[in-house]
């Protein structure tokens, strides 16, 4: 290559990026100014009131990590624990693993609790592992499993990890500004999520929130926290309500402009339209995919409007179909990660991404490339099925 | 605010943030694609065959880190470390001693060397420290200290550290593409540098490499690397030559198209140009400083030409003439950090930025802010002095 990168546009119905507005990819490129500079400091102020809302807590300590979502969970960790602590960690999906890895590196104990791929975390389960393990003093867990597409009840594991005298740690990158969030009613202790999700900005960012029960623990550890570039007592400094500002690192001047256009775009339609608009063009897109023969992996108690995992029929590829949307259609959809990959592909309608166009979009490349492989299927029965349940 | 934000354009004469060019930012804003398109892995080859030719470098692990240039730090230490290492860190600034904060953090105890803030980096103090601590296994130091703008004799440093059978950590984040930085030649280990300096690019990234010795120590590593965000062997699955990636973080998919087209800059003009023009552009400021009166806070024989420390003279405000600057002339220079901050200013020249224009801006708001505060000079002398050495 060694040219200027021009990239054919894609729709991103995958999990993650999803489309980012042109606002955003406006806000993006202007000026770069110092992280210092007065007007950034007023920026990093409006960004911190803007994520307040979207994660629905009156948290002082709500701020974005300069680096991803995968960084964010690892801040939540590291800030967390010190060795030796025992943590309840859920596994349900690719997502609670990495959790374990993150607990094992700071030198604690996992107590995993296990359930099925595609099904949300077990209550009861979580419970029991508190009750034969009263030292734990965190519960980790996956709110919006990006893997499987399935979500779990966030308000009830938190509650759990109250009753225990635990801190709770959740991760919402998918479901922040998707899904209904509600981190102080729900008493959640840190919470992380993305940037390339329903916000539908660039990658690179992680929103985090910590309650003050979280700060104080962070304030009262026995020792450092093993990462100086996510230790949250010097980020503190940087982020805190001082008007005094300290150095700590360069902030990505840049994405933070893009990260505030998004928010902005949040606070103008407003949490309540958005979940609702999630949840009516997921049940669209679910009515066009059924009508194509297509099967839902999530039972539909617990199904993600955001991330639709579909089961692949018997028979068909994996790889053929993605590879013929991306290069027919110039549309993005997921592969399977971990244990689902070749079984589900995941269809994501996220933020922006999340409209009509999209889904017939969708529908009709799928119902064709699924037609090219000998897949007996009716697009504009899809298509029907569809307009039908948005009311068109 | 909560509106839309349009930031008044400065122009970026600290220690970076630099002014970034138009080339970069609308590469920055194209429509973001899936972080593992095809598209997206090919712009990723790209990427690390633009980064081997800026760092000088055949080595196959030479990629960008997803977080800051203090990211960048850490990765290098929690990989190439283990608990009980002893490492010899150099200190002549703020940059050395977050070195230490990342040695201690990975339970390894640091050795300091220690010199004047300002100066070089004594090599016989590195060889006597070396000599009294057989058992270590790294020599760290920063090649480019942003914090004084000094400049250290990196390949004589890296080859002590070969002398002792330690590997070497080396900080270029401000010396990447602004001085000569020769990573296979000198035998450097890990060079970590960023995005925001002489690169001319937006905040956020930290491009590094690791020579096949470094490599080696960390898959023959006791134990696995403290952090999971910048493990390395997982980071290698993603950014690896291998043709099937693993999916580990979400690439910054944007910053990455901004980082491309800033080195595509960079190899159009030449490494040897860019470090003639950065050269040519220091002497002329220098010389109009001084034809202002002021002098330089490091001696010329190890002055960065991309970040010039400048003493403060008596009696003058260094708020004040900082702020008079950015508010009357939308030009931002940096203050003094740690032992220097109030003692001196430091203006860049870096990468874009680093150009005959922004010199006569300088000198010439200079002049204006320092005659208001009382100290008498010549701003017209200033520009003179400057022109000529610029051969005008």
């Amino acid at each position: 290559m060694s040219s200027s990168f021009f990239p054919t546009p894609r729709t991103l119905m995958g999990p993650g990026p999803s489309d980012v507005s042109p606002r955003v990819l406006g806000a993006l490129s202007r000026p770069t100014i110092g992280h210092l500079d007065p007007q950034f400091i007023a920026l990093m102020d409006d960004v911190k009131g803007l994520l307040q809302y979207a994660f629905q807590t009156e948290n002082a300590l709500t701020i974005p990590i300069s680096a991803p979502g995968s960084a964010g969970m690892e801040s939540a960790f590291v800030n967390l624990l010190s060795p030796g602590d025992t943590v309840i960690v859920c596994q349900n999906g690719v997502f609670g693993g990495r959790m374990r890895e993150n607990v094992e590196r700071c030198g604690a104990t996992a107590v995993m609790v296990e359930d099925a791929w595609g099904a949300p975390v077990d209550p009861e389960k979580v419970r029991e592992a508190f009750r034969k393990n009263p030292q734990a003093s965190v519960l980790a867990f996956v709110y919006a499993e990006t893997s499987t597409g399935a979500r779990s009840d966030a308000g009830t594991l938190c509650a759990i990890a109250k009753e225990f005298g635990a801190l709770s740690i959740v991760d919402a990158v998918t479901a922040l500004a998707g899904i209904d969030l509600q981190v102080d009613a729900w008493g959640a202790d840190v919470v992380y999520s993305g940037t390339q999700k329903c916000l539908s900005c660039v990658p690179g960012i992680s929103p985090i929130t910590f309650s003050p029960a979280a700060v104080e623990r962070i304030q009262n550890r026995p020792g450092k926290v093993q990462s100086w570039f996510l230790d949250m007592q010097l980020v503190m400094g940087y982020w805190g309500g001082d008007s005094k500002r300290a150095y700590h690192h360069t902030a990505p001047v840049n994405a933070m402009y893009a990260l505030h256009e998004s928010l902005l775009i949040v606070k103008e339609e407003g949490l309540e339209q958005s979940f609702a608009r999630h949840h009516r063009n997921h049940t669209a897109l679910v009515a066009g995919l059924e009508a194509l023969g297509l099967s839902m992996a999530v039972a539909a108690d617990y199904r993600l409007p955001q991330l639709n995992a579909v089961n692949i029929p018997d028979g068909i590829d994996d790889g053929a179909i993605r590879g013929a949307l991306l290069n027919d259609h110039n549309l993005e959809i997921g592969a399977g990660l971990g244990a689902l990959a070749g079984k589900t592909w995941r269809i994501g309608l996220m933020g922006h991404a999340s409209n009509p166009g999209n889904i017939k979009r969708c529908l009709t490349a799928l119902g064709s490339a699924l037609r090219r492989s000998g897949y007996a299927c009716d697009t504009e029965a899809a298509l029907t099925a569809a307009e039908i349940a948005l009311g068109e």
